[in-house]
């Protein structure tokens, strides 16, 4: 993988920045009307909803990220950064956005039922760009909901977090806030239980999830509205791939210490497809 | 969290097993004409979808494997798993499957556009479950598709993957298996390619991952069926937040070496919402 954002099998993906967003709105159970051209009809496999981009208006971050929190404490942090986004569009758009089933999503929370892994906000919000945008190679030359995905995920990983602090807050004392470098729920939340000396069950606690799928709701919102403008622009670091030649994170040393393992590399003789730029 | 499968907010899921699932057809277009009774229809929020169980009917676990294989070659490794699945009950059922937009989830690949967390075959299967059976406490009782999520992930952190052999597999050389004892894509493949010693980019590596979405996608469906007979018993053990209070996984050590913090726990003053279990 020595190119840049290259994808599951290597190919380099084009990115083609301040594209327009697609636009118009959707009659209740029809197929959608509108379709972007971002990707051809002809590479939506058959379901009715699979050409892209979907219909997009733009919200107020600090609006989505108030319904965020809210959210939080109905359907936790995946599925409240979905309902704060969809919901608003359920209503300024429409379809597909009505039939899209977002309390199911109260999965992603805890890192998937528990287990740690992802931070359901930054799930959340990859899953929304992905179905509003739509897919990358090899499905499409499309590369922009990717680099969002990497740009929210970057960011959430560097952020003194929660950002989004709410106005009427149900935890009054000031929270303590933290760097997660990672975005692992375990990493993310282990780290500010141990800053703030919180258990898991604490209100304290809650909220700060609370108010961290906030903060990435407006942070999604933002980076939405920046695509339906034209003026969006990839603001990531993340290549994780390119140095050490697997997928992850960019806090090897935490898991591994200094002793960060080398990945098997090509073999000098395998044929290289694209040419390594300098 | 002392009780075993806590939620997000610390309250234990009510175990339904042997529930039986809804059945019956959708008309395109329409709303879900069949409400299995499992979740209220109060108790969805707004969308057309949003009322649980979806319909489903029986697959054939080896057809799907076979399907996963073939699809990750198109669409890596979640939205091979989803489409699996999904792409048969499009035939099979209908509606909602047909409206679900299978291949905006490519972005499930390497963990997330390549960041390494959930290896996209078990987040894929834990989305299917959810969108299948419904989302759990708060929003229902129903605690199977958590169950779901909480059983696969394990069996795929114990298993010597690939558990699936294709029968015509496009590398046909044997692949090493390893088992990853994480559902995290940058564990799962790292260990992987020190054990086999092949690149990311290899075709070795990249049937790997083929058939560990494909193992996954035979899996679920095993699943699904069990529930769909009224026979679906949660068989796992993960119970991390119970041991640490923390969402984890329990590889701990591989990252915190013997040295595992102790999570900071409710102080004893604390009022406990429900007793405690001996």
């Amino acid at each position: 993988m020595e190119e840049r954002r290259t994808n599951e099998i290597g190919q380099e993906g084009v990115s083609r920045r301040q594209i327009l967003a697609g636009t118009g709105a959707l009659a209740a159970g029809a197929a959608l009307s509108h379709i972007g051209g971002l990707i051809s009809p002809a590479m939506a496999k058959d379901g009715s909803t699979e050409k892209w981009p979907w219909p997009y208006e733009k919200l107020d971050p600090e609006k989505t990220a108030a319904l965020a929190y809210e959210e939080w404490y109905r359907v936790f942090c995946g599925a409240a950064v979905i309902s704060s986004i969809f919901g608003q569009l359920r209503e300024k758009v429409g379809e597909p956005y009505k039939s899209f089933p977002i309390d199911a999503y109260i999965y992603l929370e805890g890192g998937q039922a528990g287990w740690g892994t992802i931070c359901g906000a930054p799930a959340g919000a990859n899953m929304v760009f992905s179905l509003i945008i739509g897919p990358r190679k090899p499905l499409s030359d499309n590369t922009i909901a990717h680099e969002m995905c990497v740009d929210i995920m970057e960011w959430y990983s560097q952020s003194l977090m929660p950002v989004y602090m709410p106005k009427n807050p149900k935890v009054t004392t000031e929270l303590t806030k933290t760097v997660s470098n990672s975005p692992l729920c375990h990493v993310s939340v282990g780290k500010w239980m141990k800053a703030a000396n919180k258990p898991l069950v604490s209100p304290e606690r809650k909220d700060r999830c609370a108010r961290v799928a906030a903060s990435v709701a407006y942070k999604a919102v933002e980076l939405l509205n920046d695509w339906k403008d034209g003026k969006y622009e990839s603001t990531s670091e993340f290549n994780c791939g390119k140095l050490h030649g697997i997928t992850g994170q960019t806090n090897c040393n935490e898991c591994h210490g200094s002793k960060i393992p080398q990945a098997p590399q090509p073999p000098p003789e395998e044929p290289k497809k694209e040419a390594k730029k300098a």
